[in-house]
């Protein structure tokens, strides 16, 4: 007897039936055990969505850079006030609207993805009974083409609490042009759709906003939600305190840099580079340097700031290196943000100018092209490990670029610390024999079992943002704050998306941005690692987190990013 | 303030002076929250360990294989039965005694490693009060450079239930040599040792047992007893069901593949390829497919026993891979042994030919060498990607022999799946984009925090082995059986080392050794794994473990490959 299977949520012709209701029960045979268990795992709600409460507005918002330009481009939403529920002896909120609402997830895999729409479903359930919830699948290509599933209380029980996007899956589409905004104004029609939910992460909001700005410009009764979400951590700012699957993500992470710490310490002969999932910003590196305490931590934004060369940062850590051997340390752990070569200004710039020689001169074996070189960039290219040299001359993507994100870092800068030593070994400044181990973690932590903190947290977001839709509101991110507190003394509100943007120039025209949000070099989780991390270098101060807990006095603890830039102790 | 340091046992000038103790309130600086509270964690004892017993000798023993040739290698230990405790009113063992007992790690690190040293130390606390342990750092060469230190209650707290081999650290050494086994001999007579405590694989138990025999032969007191360390799961026997440290090991990597399969179905674009640690034996990647239901398993044992070519093996991945893409799916995870290479008899063979041809001629651009490879040799050399060929041709290890250990076989399955899909596609046999992402998960599981089972059997095989010293036995290994059944209903006891034996024919000699239990293609985990993967392959049978749990009931489960061998349900 074939088990019943997990429905699959790949947006392929195989996958679009809705599956039939899997009966709790029966879930044993594709679920582990701790999956099971996760399922009827009850969650504490925020304090003020437990009893009748009312949405009230703030004062009128502004932008975070160019108001007159944002003003322009979001005519109708610009300057509207952010929302806060606030407990009230009665709702004015009619729990006879029966509301139909679609629900889309956008980008990458963060745990929590799925109690975002549990969330959204179980206020509907239990505060405007007889409401529709539609599951776009596929990501905003699923609203452009109409592709969607009605979610019941069956299709979403096995997903809760459960980590991955796989309930109606993701993806990275966009909804830019004219002809797709016309197409997502059709869906919104043929469902008759009172408000959606866009769980994403800077782009995606940014995108919601614009969606909303849309249906309010064409007088569409459709209002527009977003969900802060990214592994990244660069989506946050004061009114939305984190993303996410940022806690989740870096706690995996950080099990696994623990338990290769504890191996470097016991087999006492190899250095650990660990590369680590975050492109843009250095977050994941820096919350997993707090958890663990390794000996060398490369932060891109202090690294941009400085506007330190890859020399520099070879000769750092040939520099601890040197100094754990003359200890008698011959091991350690060196954690790299995975975006570290997009913070190196000569990097850059080296990279311009191949591409430029690339597409119009041929790469001779004696390498005269080089002389086409700027002379710090030729420096560099010539500090590089040839591995390296071949791989930027040689791989390219179909625009004939020199293909970056392909460089393995952690390799990269295995390579160029071990040629390092060996110029001090013959020099007398070194005397042990290096070994570098290299790690690239990244798609383990994307959909791995949410923590409490994310399970509670998504939760809170989702059944917020049905709030706010419920009481008409759009344009706003679902905002849950005072999180340091207990789970409920949370306040729940939304954001106007307004206020967070920016614009940059694009093609000669202002487009909306949400700012990512970076590492802050003055900010307390850099100031806290900063002041720390040179006895970390020196000393062996290694924390092994272990793997996440469900149960247990240890099971609820946030991250250090969110506690010490809350300003609670960490 | 400066944290208390855990003592770090790299055995360097600056590591060896013993730390002082160091109180339990004062780690909290340099520990998790988990790691802290599994400190403290209470650990069952088998009943028969928790009263009274007696060291009860079995029947005469014989051997693995070639009895006559192992007879001679062990005139003294050869026949000895092996031991069981069993229950009695009164113990015929004295408590005044004072044993002087050595503990030592040998080889790769195995999460419970400490435990079994607080084994001995507790058993000796509570039998043999009085006596004392000493830990021999760095492994073997420990023993025979006479570097120890002793262990004490303080030494020991900060290490209980604790993963990594850092309270003494670990070593590659062997005792070999005629001056090797005098050093060894110096130290015993130094230390006045009553026994020896070997932690080790296969190399290392017939390391033990050799020694065994030796201190034996020169009427020594010294008893040698070893312990079953191994996350490769390759030493085990009917009276040796399991080697400490796969359960954890396993546990470990299925976390990551289940994270990373719900990865792959949420993205639905990606193929995952998975290399699991574990050389000789496929023990690993067989559990992990079992506790997660990859789409494909590449088990070493059946690919040697049915010679299956690298053609082959890619064949079959691509047709899974097409016959998912007739499905409407565009992912999958693919689990590989690291071994794999090993077991191609193909692949041997070439690298033979291979070694032979780069020690004596020189590798032309023009390819003419390859006319000394025979002619499968040569198809094969021309079936591998690129980057393979010249990964063989040019790292050589510093005997001039291609270094095998170095392919990246994931990724070299990577690009040669890619390879025959586009050949595919040209014959319109494929429809889809393959992309594929590879991971080595190795590091990460050798130093985790050890699960309940594995903390468990750790703790009972060093309370074994103390009981075993205690008794005089000598060239056992501590075994602990019935493992299926409560923790009270497991037996201790400790079966011969010759039993264990075969020999191999070495240099014109008969060395003994013990053989490495590979995966049984007529086992019940192996026809478990053969009946179900079919299904696997095709539909999405996924289940994703999670992270390991210590408290609850999701915290105390077997690995699947030690219940199906145990003939329990799994």
């Amino acid at each position: 007897m074939a088990p019943p299977s997990i429905p699959s949520a790949t947006p392929s012709a195989a996958a679009v039936t809705p599956p039939a209701a899997v009966e709790p029960g029966r879930l044993a045979s594709v679920y582990s055990e701790l999956q099971r268990s996760r399922l009827d795992q009850a969650l504490p709600l925020p304090s003020v969505l437990r009893k009748p409460f009312n949405v009230v507005d703030g004062p009128k918002s502004s932008a975070a850079g160019n108001p007159e330009e944002i003003e322009k481009l979001f005519p109708c939403l610009f300057g509207q006030p952010s929302a806060s529920l606030v407990a009230a002896s009665e709702s004015s909120l009619s729990s006879d609207l029966k509301l139909k609402i679609g629900v889309v997830l956008s980008g990458g895999q963060a745990p929590g993805g799925h109690n975002v729409i549990s969330g959204v479903f179980d206020y509907l359930q239990d505060r405007a009974k007889g409401s529709a919830l539609y599951g776009f699948r596929g990501g905003p290509a699923g609203i452009m083409k109409c592709k969607y599933i009605e979610l019941t209380s069956d299709y979403i029980y096995p997903y809760r609490n459960q980590g991955g996007f796989d309930m109606i899956a993701s993806g990275r589409d966009k909804i830019e042009t004219p002809e797709q905004f016309k197409q997502a104004e059709e869906t919104a029609l043929k469902l008759d759709l009172d408000g959606l939910v866009v769980i994403g992460g800077d782009d995606s909001n940014t995108n919601a906003c614009l969606l909303a700005e849309y249906f309010r410009s064409r007088n569409l009764k459709t209002r527009v939600i977003g969900c802060p979400k990214t592994i990244d951590g660069d989506l946050k700012c004061k009114e939305v305190p984190i993303s996410f699957g940022f806690d989740t993500a870096c706690k995996i992470y950080s099990e696994m840099i623990g338990n290769v710490m504890i191996d470097a310490r016991s087999t006492g002969k190899y250095y650990h580079f660990v590369r680590l999932m975050g492109r843009a910003a250095s977050h994941i590196t820096l919350e997993c340097a707090l958890q663990t305490h390794p000996n060398v931590t490369i932060i891109g934004e202090e690294v941009a700031a400085k506007k330190q060369t890859l020399k520099k940062i070879t000769n750092y850590i040939a520099d601890v290196i040197c100094q754990r051997a003359d200890l008698g340390f011959n091991y350690g752990v060196i954690l790299i943000p995975e975006g570290l070569i997009d913070f190196i200004p000569e990097v850059q710039q080296l990279i311009a100018e191949l591409n430029e020689i690339l597409a119009h001169d041929v790469v001779d074996e004696g390498g005269l092209w080089k002389k086409k070189l700027q002379s710090q960039s030729l420096q560099l290219f010539e500090f590089l490990p040839r591995a390296i040299q071949e791989q930027l001359l040689l791989e390219r993507d179909p625009h004939g670029n020199v293909q970056v994100a392909k460089i393995e870092t952690e390799k990269m800068l295995i390579q160029m610390v071990e040629t390092e030593l060996e110029i001090r070994k013959q020099e007398g400044r070194y005397h042990m024999h290096f070994g570098g181990q290299s790690h690239f973690f990244g798609y383990e932590g994307r959909c791995g079992l949410p923590t409490n903190f994310d399970s509670t947290y998504c939760y809170a977001l989702g059944y917020g943002a049905g709030a706010l839709l419920h009481s008409g509101k759009t344009g706003l991110i679902s905002s849950v704050g005072n999180l340091s507190a207990p789970v409920e003394e949370w306040t729940v509100g939304g954001t106007a998306l307004t206020l967070l943007m920016d614009v940059e120039r694009r093609h000669g025209k202002f487009k909306p941005v949400i700012k990512k949000a970076m590492v802050e070099l003055e900010g307390a989780p850099f100031q806290k690692f900063a002041s720390k991390r040179g006895e970390w270098a020196i000393n062996n101060r290694y924390i092994s987190p272990g793997p996440i807990q469900f149960c247990g006095p240890v099971s609820n603890g946030v991250n250090h990013t969110l506690l010490l830039e809350l300003g609670a102790q960490s």
